[in-house]
C-alpha cells in the first residue's frame, strides 16, 4: 500500500500458483488466550473456502491458556475437516515472523490489572477509575506494532483490543504499518430495529465517527427514512420500555442515556457510544455515581457500573467454563459451542476480501486520509464504512456531520483523544497530567499528581515510568 | 476584498482627488461612552497626518456618557488643531451609515450586567461566574455586524470588546464583512524583557494562537534566542520575584501560573493567556478559589479574583473621574491627560496602513484562511502577525505549533470555543447546555439546567431566551 500499489498478498500468492479465489495466509493472533475470540476466528476461517490451507499462529504469554486454546482450535478444525494449520508460541517475535495478518486482541496485564487500576482510581476519588488504564494498553500496542515493522512490515495489523480509536491513531502516527481497527458496536442499529419491531432484513444504517463514538447518519426501513419511526417510539413507547427495567448489562442502545444524547446532538449514538463514559468531556453527568447510572441505564447501571461490569465478568467466566468443559469432554463435538456458521465478526471476511479480491462493504477503523470524516486530520483513525477488495480498504466519503454534533460531541471527543495519543507518543508527563486534569472529576492539581505518582509506582508500570522519565 | 480586489477605500478616495498619503475616512465607534477608549482613538487620529479630514461618529445608548465623550473629543481635537469632524448619535444605524471603519467596543449591559451575571453564577456554584456572559455579548456583536451588512457592507469591522476569539469567529461565519479583532495582550513579551533586564529596543517576539490564548513561538534579544535567558531567570530569580508579592492586578505575565503553563506546554503564554480562566478545560486548577489564585498570582489573586477585579474596577473609576474633571475644568488642556503621542493602540495605524497603503506589521485577529495557524479550520479567527497595506491584511504563515502545545492547550481551547460559537450561531439550547456541562465545576445536569433557567429568566436576556426557544 505504501508504495502506491495495492493487494500485495493475493498478487504474491498468485505468482505461487494458487487460484484467484483460494489463497492461504498466515494469521498471527496476539493475546490468543482469549478462547472465545480465538475459537471464533478459527471457526470462521475453517468454514471459509477462500482461505483453505491457511496457518494460524496462536501467541499468548499465558502458557496454560495458550495450550487450551490450541487444543480447542485443533479439535474445531478437525471436526470441520478444515485444511488449517496451527502453531503456538509464547514468543511474540516468533509469532510475527512471516505473518500476513496480525490480530491484536491482547490486554496488558489482563482483567486483574484493569481491576487494580480501577481500584487505585477510586482510592483517589475517581468512581469506576480513569482512562489511565489506556496507557499500558497503548504501550503494548506500540510494542507489537514495532515488532511487526521488523518481523512482517507488509502485514495488516487488525486491532480489536481497546482503545481502538486512540491506539490505532497512535500506531498509525508512529509506524508505516497497514492498520485496521475492528469492533462490533455498529450493529447496534439492529437493536433499534428490533425495539421498533422492524424486519431486520429491510433495515439499513450508516454510522460514522470515532470508534465507540459513532452516530447514525442514515437509518432506513424498506428504503425510507426510519428516523421518524424512532421518534415515534420515543414519544409513545420509550417510557414503558424504560419502566420494565429488566435490562442486561449490554442493553444500552435504547437507554435513557442514548435518547438524551440523541436529543442533545441530533443523531442517534450507536453501539458503545451511549455507554461510553467520557469523563474528560461529554457524558460525565450520566456516570457520576451508581444511582445516576441507574437512572440513565436501568437497574444494573449499564455496562460500566459496578453491577453491570460484574455481570459482564460473570458471564465471561461462565462462557469460559462452558468452553473448557466442551474441550475437555471429548465425547461431544466442540462445534456444539462453535457451530459452523460465519459469525458477525468481520475479521475473516475482510481477510478473504483483501486476499481474494472479493469486493465487500465493512465497518472499519482506518486513517482519515483525504478527510473521510470531515473536519479531522488525516493522521487520526476514524470509523466509517469502507469497501474492502484486492485494492485495499477505501473509506466511503461522507457528507459532513451536523454542525451541532461536531461542536458538541465530535470535536470535544477528538480533543481528549488527541491529548492521550500525543501524551503516549511523546511520552510527555505534562500531557499525561493534562489528560487527568481534563477529567471532570479532578478537584485539584495535587490530587492528579498524587494519583499519577502512585500509579507510576506500581511495578507493572515500571517501563511506562521509565518512558515518561518518572523512573530512571 | 470579497470580490478579489483589495484596498477599496484608498482607491475610492483617490478618484475623488485626495493625495495618496492623506485619506479621510469615516470611523464609527459603537459603545463610544468609554471615555478612555474613545479619547485614545480620537487623540491617535488627531496626530496622524495621513487621516486628516476624517470624521468620527460616536454612538452609545447612554446619552450622558456620549455627550461627555463628545465634549472631550471636541476639546482634544481643538487643542491639537486637528481637522477631524465629530458627530454623535444613540441610533446605531445612523452611526453605521457610510462608515469605512466600525470600531465595536460595546459591552452589552455594561459592568453592572457582567457583575449581576457573575453573582448568579456564584449562586449556582460557579466561583467568579461562568462564560455564559459571553452570549449577550455575542448577540450584540451579531446585531452590529448584521446592521453593518445593511448600512456599510464594505466597511472594516474592528472588534475590540471581548470575547474577540469566539465573537469574531462567529461574525465571520455569519456575515460577509471584513473582520479584524485587536487586543493589547501580545505586548506582554515586553514585561518579560523588563523582568529579565533586557533593553526593550533589542527585544523581539512572535506570538500566535487564539486571542487571549497566544504563545511565544520566538523570543530574541539582539538577534539571539532569549528563551535561555528566561529559563535562567526562572531557575535563579523567579522565587524571589514571587516572594516580594506586591503585584498589581495586571501583573500576571511572570506569575507562578504563567511559568507553570510554560513548563507544562513548552512555550511561554503571553498577555492575557496566563490569567485566562478556562474553566471548560485547561487551567481551571489555577482558579478554584481565592487561596488557590493567590498561590498562583500573588496576594491579589490575579486579574480575575474578587480582589484583582475590584482593583481593576477601582482604577477604572479613578481614571474616569480624572477624565471627567479634566473635561469639566476648562482652565487646563485635556492633552494633559491625553498627550499628543501615538499610543500603543494599533487601531489608527492600521487604518492608516489600509487606506494609504503604508505597509506595516501588526498583531491581528483574522480568519484563518489558508491555515495561518496550522491545524485549525479556515472559518476560525486566529491571532497572528499580519502585514497590513492597501492590499488588505495578510497573515504571516507560521510553522506548526509544537505537538505538545497543540494537544494540551490549543485543541482543547478550540473545542470549547467551537461549542460556544456554534451554540450562538445555531441558537441551540443543547449546545448552550453543553458549554455549561463542559465547565469543570458543574456537578450535575440539574445544576446546569437550573442555572440556565434562571439566567434566561432575567429580563435582560429576553431576546436571547426567544432566540434559543426558551421564551416564546
Amino acid at each position: 500500500m505504501r508504495d502506491g500499489r495495492s493487494g500485495g498478498i493475493a498478487d504474491r500468492v498468485d505468482e505461487q500458483g494458487a487460484t484467484q479465489m483460494e489463497t492461504s495466509v498466515k494469521i498471527s493472533i496476539i493475546g490468543a488466550g482469549s478462547a472465545q475470540f480465538s475459537a471464533g476466528i478459527v471457526r470462521d476461517l475453517c468454514i471459509n473456502p477462500g482461505l483453505r490451507g491457511s496457518h494460524i499462529t496462536l501467541m499468548d504469554i499465558d502458557e496454560n491458556r495458550l495450550d487450551f486454546v490450541w487444543r480447542l482450535a485443533n479439535r474445531l478444525s478437525g471436526e470441520l475437516k478444515a485444511e488449517i494449520g496451527f502453531s503456538k508460541t509464547t514468543d511474540r517475535r516468533i509469532a510475527l515472523q512471516g505473518a500476513d495478518f496480525v490480530l491484536n486482541t491482547a490486554q496488558a496485564g489482563g482483567h486483574q490489572w484493569a481491576e487494580d487500576q480501577r481500584k487505585l482510581g477510586e482510592k483517589h476519588g475517581y468512581y469506576r477509575g480513569t482512562k489511565l488504564h489506556n496507557f499500558p494498553q497503548m504501550q503494548l500496542f506500540l510494542d507489537v506494532a514495532r515488532d511487526m515493522e521488523r518481523m512482517c512490515p507488509n502485514a495488516w495489523l487488525i486491532q480489536s483490543a481497546n482503545p481502538v480509536f486512540e491506539g490505532c491513531s497512535l500506531m498509525h502516527r508512529e509506524t508505516n504499518l497497514r492498520i485496521l481497527g475492528l469492533c462490533h458496536g455498529h450493529y447496534g442499529y439492529l437493536e433499534i430495529a428490533h425495539a421498533l419491531g422492524l424486519e431486520p432484513e429491510h433495515v439499513s444504517a450508516r454510522t460514522q465517527g470515532f470508534n465507540h463514538w459513532i452516530w447514525m447518519t442514515d437509518f432506513r426501513y424498506k428504503g425510507k427514512d426510519a428516523y421518524p419511526l424512532l421518534d415515534e417510539w420515543i414519544e409513545t413507547k420509550a417510557e414503558a420500555y424504560w419502566a420494565q427495567n429488566e435490562f442486561e448489562f449490554w442493553d444500552n442502545q435504547l437507554s435513557r442515556a442514548a435518547i438524551h444524547l440523541y436529543r442533545t446532538f441530533g443523531l442517534m449514538p450507536i453501539g458503545d457510544t451511549p455507554r461510553t463514559c467520557e469523563n474528560q468531556g461529554i457524558g460525565w453527568w450520566l456516570h457520576t455515581d451508581l444511582a445516576t447510572k441507574q437512572h440513565w441505564y436501568g437497574a444494573l447501571g449499564g455496562f460500566d457500573s459496578e453491577l453491570g461490569w460484574q455481570a459482564y465478568l460473570d458471564r465471561l467466566q461462565h462462557k469460559v467454563a462452558d468452553i473448557e468443559q466442551a474441550v475437555t469432554d471429548e465425547s461431544k463435538p466442540v462445534t456444539g459451542i462453535f457451530p459452523p456458521v460465519q459469525s458477525k465478526e468481520q475479521i475473516v471476511p475482510i481477510i478473504h476480501a483483501l486476499v481474494n479480491d472479493t469486493e465487500g462493504m465493512f465497518q472499519v477503523n482506518i486513517p482519515n486520509r483525504g478527510g473521510i470524516v470531515k473536519g479531522f486530520p488525516d493522521n487520526l483513525v476514524v470509523e466509517c464504512q469502507g469497501v474492502v477488495s484486492g485494492a485495499g480498504i477505501r473509506g466511503l466519503n461522507q457528507p459532513p456531520l451536523p454542525a451541532k454534533l461536531m461542536a458538541g460531541a465530535m470535536i470535544p471527543r477528538w480533543s481528549q483523544a488527541e491529548c492521550m495519543i500525543e501524551a503516549m507518543r511523546l511520552c510527555d508527563y505534562g500531557l499525561l497530567l493534562s489528560c487527568l486534569l481534563m477529567d471532570h472529576r479532578t478537584r485539584s492539581l495535587q490530587q492528579a499528581e498524587q494519583y499519577l505518582q502512585e500509579w507510576f509506582a506500581d511495578p507493572r508500570n515500571a517501563s511506562l515510568a521509565r518512558a515518561f522519565g518518572v523512573l530512571r
